[in-house]
């Protein structure tokens, strides 16, 4: 994410490692926060496994590591792995941070003034089938929607089938957020509605945000009131 | 929240505001960042309306505002009423925050590495007809629910009325956690189980966080695993 959305205690915990793992985008982006002689172990996109092993093992060993990621390391990352690797020897402190739908949020206005779902539409560790009952009950919930992996190049039609979901417990009017790289070089804000929503638009970089029907544009900023009716 | 928690881009908003608006006591945790010369309307719990109108009215007399909350504005805060009392006329810049259950869930270990949902008990602006709807689709769904609002001296009953909706579609041995104070002084953090968890240890300041039917301890760690298997 953006180096002003990084916290003094990132930084500070960045500063103290002698090892630091991570993706290799996401390395690049702190090199310059590291103090010299910290060993860099940078992997891949698919990696995740081999990094949450790797951090275990230096941490058992002895070292100070910081296992990194962009936003929360928490939401849908790498946290997650690790510690289902890490047993009691590791003293293991998790960082929190600005994760994608919050900083995209920001961008369309307030569409988490009141109850909101994450929902990552990535078949690729989840059957399809958990996605869309998922999908199913965040839409009878009425719930705002923030779609984390919501499309690639290799997922194509995930999203579309998603926003038909839930358009079929919305009003068409609905409003959806499409932010891509949000508070990173190339970011976009776009702002549509269930009916007129480009799902060609959206990409690995982008979180899409689907209002409740009680979400509204004002000013051209998307809102969801904190006070809440229940729609028909 | 803590002031380690606190982004650059938060701190250099508050430097340019000359007015800053906000509840007491968060006004009170950030005096010292402020420019001398800088207004301050503080005002205590339940004049939200009052915040959000006063922030609006000095935008649109042409002063540099901060309207300020803790953890992230535009979760259950005041970004929502301030935005939909804002128009055209107001150039309004969102800045995100390390909300109170990203806070909590690094404390407890990685609960969020897969699908989950932030819901308000407080039935104060909610009918609780609504409430214990989303609690419902939220079980259906088998997201990991963050409670908002959980419990406080006037709303005594409803968190034990959510935590048996959760078991009834949950194995008893899922893990709960209960964090008080996220990074604030006291902070307190406990495990439980839906079986065994005490609505007694909860009160205002605290985040319950509640685990799917996948989420485990691992070392003493909530841990939620990122690919995922539906029960059943």
């Amino acid at each position: 994410g953006a180096a002003d959305l990084r916290t003094p205690r990132a930084v500070a915990e960045l500063r103290r490692a002698a090892v630091v793992v991570g993706l290799d985008q996401y390395v690049e982006q702190v090199r310059d926060l590291l103090r010299p002689g910290t060993r860099v172990l940078a992997s891949g996109l698919g990696a995740e496994e081999e990094r949450a092993r790797a951090a275990v093992a230096e941490a058992v060993a002895g070292h100070a590591v910081a296992l990194i990621g962009s936003g929360d390391a928490g939401v849908y990352a790498m946290a997650s792995p690790a510690l289902e690797e890490a047993d009691e020897r590791i003293d293991a402190v998790g960082v929190p941070g600005v994760t994608a739908g919050l900083a995209a949020s920001a961008l369309l206005g307030a569409p988490l003034g009141h109850d909101h779902v994450y929902l990552s539409l990535s078949d690729l560790h989840t059957p399809w089938e958990v996605i869309e009952r998922r999908i199913a009950a965040a839409a009878v919930g009425d719930f705002v929607v923030l779609l984390y992996n919501p499309r690639s190049r290799a997922r194509d039609w995930q999203l579309g089938a998603a926003l038909r979901a839930l358009a079929a417990h919305r009003p068409p009017q609905t409003p959806v957020g499409v932010v891509r790289n949000a508070s990173r070089p190339g970011e976009r804000v776009h702002l549509a509605t269930l009916a007129t929503v480009d799902p060609a638009l959206v990409d690995m970089y982008s979180v899409v945000v689907v209002g409740s029907s009680q979400t509204r544009v004002v000013a051209g900023r998307m809102v969801t009131p904190r006070g809440y009716r229940w729609r028909a």
